[in-house]
């Protein structure tokens, strides 16, 4: 065929972009590699290939077709890497579900996604109702592991894999166009109107290799799975650290987090990667006088507070500080690292790497920050304006829902509704959201959730009117407050709304304190929550919201 | 638009992959990091970005449009640095030439490539000749740097690059396609016209990402230009360390080759790749106490020889051997460690590291070893095959010459003409080129056999300086006819030599005729076969050796 600039070149020889191609590399190359270490289990590379192959099969086996949706529930373990693997090497699109999510909210994304096939945890399968599967037509099987369950359909994982016989199925040759979808991940706004992130092949292979790079991953890095898996895939690491051939340890998060300081040091760990609240956590447990120059932390998901960034520093550790969201595959924005802040005292080091900087290698210059009529704000560390984003990594879209997309991708760029100033270095600091998400730890990581989702909530039960829910920020994790307006005078307690949603919402997403008022609003009827706020704690105002 | 799997997707968010998006992001990021050491010039990212801009700017003011030729003759140098970034920021192709090519080579590829533009380094300005400009009408300017000629519509480089006003081109913004030309390649092959070998943007893009990970290149990494720039663009490594912020260091070919040494120490050096011969030539200088553990030397081009490879680790160094060709942008197989290696003797880790190997990490799995009917040979070590490949970085064909692409290109993948065996665990290792097998007639049949082992074999003999060994097909079988080069003026025949060959070869390995002379070479240090044969049996060159 002649390309556009006239030349008869030969298309075919173009190989399509998936993550799979690194499974299918590394497995073959370094057969008797270690891939992942989980508990007293060792897996080397070539178990790994064979594994996912088989999942493979066995998809293809129950005739799971190109496109079809296969989900996950499970928590960080050496099946969610098969899966990351395996559904796509069939063309299977993969959904991974956050196990804090209720029993409805599972069957529900499990509807709106159209999964044919889930792959369960045992552990969660009191979640995955009887009822659910009878209701859920497309729902064929269950494939279950680390135990049993009396759901109809299931097969057991683990029985299949030592059953076959090696497989000799290529990852990596079924894809017909790179940009097909891999992976749909829901963002927390889980009723309503769910988002279910897409991203393509391409989109994965090119983040991952980024990653990689971004990171400094080699061929020796040992990898700690303080992220959960679930979350945006685990920002990419799983296929980034499959394309270097890393070591992936994986630790159950039934282990008590202090086993995360022994795991360091038993294992050598040269990555780990977490919000700033997990590194907290473990910084917590490190002597002032240990050094750690042979690790890399990396922070994301929300600004890290100067003081940790200091002790990081200080204990030797090579900080990075990355940002993104589900429609940039996770890491899109990192703050490099210019060569002369090494120089500057500790605490100034630190507001330099708090900021969320620059485009990553895999970002290109996709990148800006503008006003809202889409012109750049200027570089000023001043001037708020909507950070927006574009390139290879950026989302194509959410899953069946037209409107949804064409608002926040509108204009040719991805809008990501996160408010920054561009410092005179080009490097962005975000200083809000414009939604108002809650930042909340939950018994599996953290999570971003929607005060939304629990206003719709709230305004479910039959006396309630409105509602309005703030995160007010804690050290660890956000306090939720709700405001909610009764309807004619009806009467209803703290008490009564506690049960309510106790019945209805996860625990995490429970308000802990309710005040009962009339809604101050906005001329175009807009809640006023910063009023809300100002009410009951007038000095955070300017800290909270801005 | 919907794409395969029918879910509707943003496809105007994907961006082009092209190299120039490396400076584009590296200038603005790190615009004050050393991007080029020159001699006594220090060369800022930011400066280089601004340069390439500048340059983008003179060739469109030149009225040069998307998919015209530039061409560059000049030694490595910052000017051919800004051409790997300016030339395709417009859209053009960049096409290399070999500075030690004869005027008359030159004016052929500035002909048949159609280049619009020569970027000339003033050192080779007599390489060009006023008549040449005469009869190529399409060669509209001369782009004169390092000094002045007495061309006609010669520009002054230097002079306009000063008198510009900063640009706000941006780099990657005009490229229409990924898979459109960025460069043209010539083969300085043995025999025939020169093959001008086409790479794409997307090619060169996923080359150099893959390069980076391959060498281990980071933002600390010094990389040493001992490979020429001309040489399928310095295997894309001025791309990779764009893309990654490494700092290049270039000395001018017409310093002293013991110059590498001091500059090893003086710029604390991280990387450089060569030939085996230039790396033995290094290696020589070096005292054997002193260790040099920061530095990784890559090899390819030529098998390097196992006492090489066993000096390099003694002194410490990080070795790494790639294979590639200039259709396969450079390096596409990489001998890949195995952590075992290490506990070898050295001249056992010797043997591994000599084989080509596996394919590099963007090659994915495109490598096999086959038979004439593209079977797979068997992974035996001893089974003869042709090495082919496949993938992103994989030119795209030859400039103009349909039949050679269709030839090389054959059966969707690219015959590489180099003939391999398959070791047991997957790695190959090139025995010959499939131009110098010969095909004989044996008591068991027939058989190929490869002229480097007689060559070997035949050098192996005191008095001998090196041998060339060629087949002549005949009606049943292939006459074997050697040329040797005799050391210092030593005496030995053609009765001599016939017996060491009885001594040590099978019969049918024995050369019929040897001819004692002087070997003819080609400016890359090939012996020129086809000036051998042409000597004996003028009317048979064009039919054996094509």
């Amino acid at each position: 065929m002649l390309n556009t600039n006239g030349y008869k070149s030969l298309m075919h020889f173009k190989d399509v972009l998936t993550p799979t191609t690194f499974l299918e590399r590394t497995g073959r190359v370094f057969p008797n590699k270690t891939a992942i270490v989980e508990g007293k289990d060792i897996i080397t590379y070539g178990t790994l290939l064979s594994r996912a192959r088989c999942l493979a099969d066995l998809l293809d086996s129950l005739n799971i077709r190109y496109g079809d949706r296969v989900a996950v529930l499970a928590e960080n373990c050496l099946t969610v890497i098969d899966a990351h693997f395996g559904i796509p090497a069939i063309g299977a699109i993969l959904v991974m579900l956050n196990p804090s999510l209720t029993s409805s909210e599972i069957e529900y994304l499990l509807d709106f996604s159209g999964a044919s096939i889930l792959i369960l945890d045992a552990n969660f399968s009191h979640k995955v109702l009887p009822e659910c599967q009878l209701r859920l037509k497309h729902l064929k099987n269950i494939i279950i592991f680390n135990g049993t369950c009396d759901l109809d359909n299931a097969i057991d994982y683990e029985k299949y894999i030592d059953r076959q016989h090696k497989s000799n199925r290529e990852l990596d040759k079924v894809i017909r166009d790179e940009n097909d979808i891999l992976t749909i991940n829901f963002t927390s706004g889980t009723t309503g109107s769910p988002k279910g992130v897409m991203c393509s092949h391409r989109g994965a292979y090119l983040h991952s290799l980024g990653q990689i790079l971004m990171l400094g991953l080699n061929p020796q890095s040992r990898y700690l799975w303080t992220l959960p898996m679930f979350h945006v895939n685990g920002w990419g690491h799983i296929w980034a650290s499959t394309a270097i051939s890393a070591t992936q340890i994986i630790y159950s998060s039934y282990s008590k987090e202090e086993e995360i300081l022994s795991l360091l040091h038993q294992y050598s760990i040269t990555h780990l990667c977490g919000a700033p609240r997990i590194v907290r956590k473990l910084i917590k447990q490190v002597s002032e006088n240990q050094k750690y120059t042979e690790l890399t932390i990396t922070t994301g998901g929300a600004t890290p507070p100067p003081s940790l960034i200091q002790e990081l520093i200080k204990i030797g550790v090579r900080f990075i500080h990355q940002y993104g969201l589900s429609e940039t595959y996770g890491p899109f924005i990192v703050c490099e690292k210019q060569e002369e802040w090494d120089k500057m005292p500790f605490d100034r080091q630190a507001k330099f790497l708090l900021r969320q900087g620059v485009p990553c290698i895999h970002a290109g210059t996709g990148m800006r920050v503008v006003d809202k009529d889409m012109r750049d704000v200027p570089k000023d560390g001043h001037t708020l304006g909507e950070v927006i984003m574009k390139g290879n990594t950026v989302s194509t879209g959410y899953f069946k829902n037209q409107e949804a997309t064409e608002q926040a991708f509108r204009n040719g760029w991805f809008h990501s509704g996160d408010i920054a100033v561009v410092h005179l270095d080009g490097y962005i600091e975000i200083r809000d959201r414009i939604k108002d998400l809650i930042y909340v730890e939950t018994d599996h990581g953290w999570e971003n959730i929607s005060s939304i989702e629990i206003e719709n909530f709230l305004s479910s039960h039959k006396y309630v009117n409105e509602a309005a829910v703030i995160g007010i920020p804690t050290k660890n994790t956000s306090r939720i407050i709700a405001f909610v307006e009764i309807a004619n005078n009806l009467s209803v307690n703290e008490k009564d709304l506690k049960e309510f949603c106790n019945k209805g919402l996860p625990e995490y997403k429970c308000p802990e304190a309710f005040y009962f008022k009339t809604l101050p609003k906005t001329s175009t009827g807009k809640i006023r929550k910063n009023i809300l706020l100002a009410d009951i704690l007038p000095d955070t105002l300017e800290r909270t919201l801005c």
